[in-house]
């Protein structure tokens, strides 16, 4: 097989409530990026805010926009003048009332191609999602582009096999994961470990069962909680990139922000596909409870 | 909630031609986990012979027996006197001409309580399985015994996050997988140590990704390939127990038979799961694509 080499980069990002100073860096960290070469670069979930859904207040959905819309603007422009592809992510108005968290696939010639709202939507203390995003209504469709077909997902995303599995089934030929997870600064470091490994290890795990690249990249720095009921978060980076055999190719730090990058192959996917050939032996006809909620007897 | 404490073993075995050999070592190790506490016990994939799927032999049906038969007779026996739960596994002989890989059950008082019939069948160069196994026909269903419901998974179905979703589904309280992978010997050390961290991490991703421990049993030791066209077969071993958050509670060496317990809670399985609740978030409505082969466009 002929070598279909891609440089993917990705922003690891800290954010604050300055939006203009939040996208300024996205794209200082865009241009860093292409000058070392990245033909595709990802950026952290919701780059342009603070991790606002720390609180339940209303007044942050003031922070959504249209798309397009000023971030993908802004990115748009950047993306053509250096002829890369960017995933951003955006907190999207799509209506009065109803807002989705979406990344946005904006192409090198700085056309928006393709969005993919977030479908599995978390809500924990500290996480309150669910009373900002509506589930997702696209689907599990990766987004075409000039340098390879995108399994596009976000953050809670990242935790389901299924949905590495629909991309791969619909033909992605890598994984992207735009995210926003840090610890519990009052945590017991044994259960900050579990939680950390617990994360890299699922990621790398959605790499392997498909055969594919993963792409990650988180936030990363502390934000506190502005209602001072929780001791906020500290976002644990460890932005990173795997092969097909969730091999690592590339990390960033826990605790700063960075750009790192990473030539990947994607025509190394056949190959380890048909070295480990799961999707030859998938039984689906016996698949049909993955469909339910639960199997209760 | 209340604790459900479960002490777990493992017997990491190395198998040869002799199968009165095989088994008094099975036995063997039953007892001496027994001694150590341990209520459940998982033997490796087809322990009482060697890893004979290294070529395709139509002598080799001669090893497939009844269940019950002589083997689970053996086991059923030393599960009665020792009141330990075991997971052995038969190369199944359901017909003439019909063949499984076959777990099987055996309750505290040498009742064979339930079985799994391996439902993903490999088959590369010297793992020819799908010459001697017909994929396994009673689901992924898990087996209810006197130390809980066990999610029995055998080898090859380890790749694959739909099976361990579908125990989880049905009520597995933890995931038991009877195995039997090793590297080619000629491999490059670089491949050999990515084959070997992808088995692991997708196995602790099971659990990760379901919130329940997961046992990995496996055979250790060198099996030479009968016709001399392989190199043979260098069983890595490494058999290991997981908690709900896939951290590390044991692990076995690469080369050597070992027997292994931990000390699991299940009642822990809910705490996790509250934590991270997955379970809550699924987008049943969107996983049509998972009954599907591929999806084209």
């Amino acid at each position: 097989m002929s070598p279909k080499t891609l440089n993917v980069g990705l922003a690891q990002q800290a954010c604050t409530s300055d939006r203009d100073a939040n996208l300024a860096a996205s794209l200082n960290s865009i241009r860093e990026l292409a000058d070392h070469g990245a033909q595709l670069i990802v950026l952290p979930e919701l780059h342009a805010h603070p991790y606002f859904c720390q609180i339940e207040d209303p007044v942050s959905f003031n922070l959504a926009e249209a798309i397009p819309g000023p971030t993908t603007h802004a990115i748009s422009a950047i993306a053509r003048e250096l002829g890369v592809v960017v995933v951003a992510s955006v907190f999207e108005r799509r209506a009065p009332g109803l807002y989705h968290n979406t990344a946005v696939v904006i192409e090198r010639d700085g056309d928006v191609i393709g969005t993919y709202r977030k479908m599995h939507i978390p809500d924990d203390p500290g996480y309150y999602e669910k009373y900002y995003f509506t589930p997702g209504d696209l689907g599990f469709t990766p987004i075409d582009t000039s340098v390879g077909r995108l399994g596009v997902l976000v953050c809670w995303d990242q935790w389901f096999p299924e949905a590495a599995r629909l991309m791969a089934l619909a033909g992605a030929e890598l994984l992207l994961y735009p995210t926003a997870i840090g610890w519990n600064p009052d945590e017991v470091e044994e259960e900050r470990q579990r939680q950390w490994e617990a994360w890299i290890i699922i990621q790398r795990a959605h790499a392997i069962a498909n055969g594919i690249p993963a792409v990650v990249c988180n936030r990363v720095g502390f934000e506190p909680d502005p209602s001072g009921q929780t001791p906020g978060i500290s976002f644990w980076g460890t932005s990173f990139i795997v092969g097909p055999q969730g091999e690592w190719l590339a990390t960033a730090s826990a605790e700063e922000p960075a750009t790192l990058t990473a030539e990947l192959d994607l025509s190394h996917s056949e190959s380890v596909r048909r070295a480990w050939p799961y999707l030859r032996d998938r039984r689906i006809d016996a698949y049909g409870g993955l469909l339910k909620r639960y199997l209760d007897r």
